[in-house]
């Protein structure tokens, strides 16, 4: 690491101290699989969870949270307009809104509905696998259900020219993680392989980054923050378990144990220059 | 513990030992972040869950169960009728209804829910943080997301007041649990902090309070035993771990191990005179 | 085992290889309680699940996809909608479909569910508990709950008859799994008695069966060779772990751990001869 990218990793460490401190309240409008363990996830590291889609209520619930997700597995009509209500009114507020596109380009109201909500205008951040950011882009690819079928390396154009179009962060998790704001491109190396076996760590990945964009203005290093924290507790829970029953349980548990320093200095991030 | 408290100590072995000879149906409305943990607890102590909200079976299979749980985390619109249809039905058949106000005094929409559901009269009782069960009282309090921000020693009066108003039983959970019909207030003082740091704890709570109320008619004796009973296998569970996701299945092993005469000699119930 | 259940136990080895090193894609629409543990089983086990219910999209998900899993438990109605348009499709592609009829017995909306989908005529395996199962023949029959109130051997005579009214294959998970197409009948004696206290378990042996079905077109084998493979892992949890919490973590694990190899050696099948 050399240069902003040093700065970069010193400031890992700080935001999630703040995150401790603040333990700010995220609202999640994310799918049935995925909703217990966010919600643990997000408790582990210190945040406050919340789950609310009734129109009724996700305005009021958004305008208290430091920052939205907008997760759309098992999406439904009603749901999709409460999304798009909650992040209106967080657009409203400058409430930082993370859209986790699963499964767009596997069918086409998952693919029109992610691009729906791009359209808007208050998405601050874009993180999904590569097959699900390429799809948001200009050629659209049919993907295999909620899996990626092309590699980090082919998508990071794509990433990149996504970024810009939309003016948002985009992050593509993977065996490594891109993150681009359209500018800079930094790249986040920790992580471990068991977390494609276990359901959920996309999704938990994309509430880690709102959580931590609650407490720092700075989407683009709240988001490689909170990936290089989330793939680091990946490399801990590996330690301790090379199954994916008891990784599980251990990924939380190191969520919950890792502390500011430790983030700070084996946090493997590098920036790409374009 | 003195008299009637020695007593309810006493009695609070038996009931969990009838609770695992009947094995008690439990019908939970509740919410989808919450739905897995709690079944799993339900078995674990001994209990039958089952989960069914839609209109055309709820009366069905209530009238089958021997308690309803009503829980308004990610509430919507066909949930609230769902929820009113079985707690009329649990009413009519003297099936105990145990409210989780989840979420109360967060948005009007859950507020004015819990508090049209406890206007049925057919409430058995309510089981809240302090400020859920504060928000259901005659001063409206605006609370942060699911967390509660006041003390227990705050909401104490309020429980107190609302106990008698509404002649149901309330449980205010948190470091300290209280229960009260309005005449009487137990303490609890069984637990653990990291509790909190999962998510389902409260919930769970309340499913355990239904349990217990199925096979023990006095509900304030039903809701003590129950919370001293899961406040005893957070303490087990702490023995075992420090971390939540290690905690949280160390939890699900003490609900299904601790025994009645463990639960009689070690539960943690003081009565406060008022 | 002898003769032809000799050679079957032999393939389910071979069946589980293929599963391994095809990772099929396996559409559920299923309920919110197990929806998690079925996607962590899926994953562990090899295979590539996808939550989706929504009318627009279940169509398009369901023709990507190597086999159906239509689960009852949690219903409403427009979640029939959606099992019936998905089972359509399914039908029309010649892609496996099984039901698990939770609950089927206990609510008149069920068991009225459970009916309607068998007589689409495209289902290729109904697993379920003996009350379910009974449920679906001429003789209704009322269940508490969820819970199998009937032996697995009153009902082996509803499931050969039911197989046979309907061409369909028909299991009936117990202590003792009975698995028949209406002419042959095999028991798979593979298992443990935690598996009944904790959620989910049922519902992740029709999501088990649906993966195998992906790979095997003889659904009579992927059934067998799928509830030998998951007892067999309930053996190796039963192993590490007497309480539930535990063991439902050591069962995800063993999903992942068991080989082939030791699936072929450790099945126990056998051939009931009608």
């Amino acid at each position: 690491m050399q240069g902003d990218t040093e700065n970069l990793a010193g400031k890992t460490g700080g935001i999630l101290a703040r995150l401790r401190k603040e333990r700010p309240l995220v609202h999640n409008i994310t799918n049935y699989v995925v909703m217990n363990f966010t919600a643990n996830a997000l408790l582990a590291i210190g945040a406050s969870p919340v789950m609310a889609h009734a129109l009724e209520e996700v305005e009021e619930m958004v305008s208290m949270a430091g920052a939205l997700v907008l997760n759309i597995g098992t999406l439904s009509h009603e749901w999709i307009q409460s999304m798009l209500m909650a992040g209106n009114r967080a657009g409203k507020q400058d409430i930082p809104v993370v859209l986790d596109p699963v499964g767009a380009g596997a069918t086409s109201l998952r693919t029109r509905t992610a691009r729906e909500i791009v359209r808007q205008g208050w998405v601050s951040l874009i993180r999904g696998n590569a097959s699900e950011i390429m799809s948001l882009g200009p050629d659209i690819v049919q993907t295999k259900g909620v899996d990626a079928t092309h590699s980090v390396q082919e998508a990071e154009q794509s990433a990149l020219a996504l970024a810009r179009e939309l003016e948002t962060i985009v992050a593509i998790t993977g065996p490594t993680d891109v993150v681009t704001d359209g500018r800079r491109i930094f790249r986040v190396q920790n992580g471990h392989p068991l977390m494609g076996r276990i359901t959920g760590t996309g999704c938990a990945a994309s509430a880690l980054c709102a959580a931590f964009s609650a407490v720092e203005q700075d989407m683009l290093y709240a988001a490689v923050s909170a990936l290089a924290f989330f793939g680091l507790a990946g490399e801990r829970a590996g330690e301790k378990a090379n199954v994916p029953g008891s990784f599980h349980v251990a990924l939380l548990d190191a969520l919950y144990l890792l502390t500011s320093e430790e983030l700070t200095a084996q946090a493997r991030i590098e920036e790409v220059y374009v």
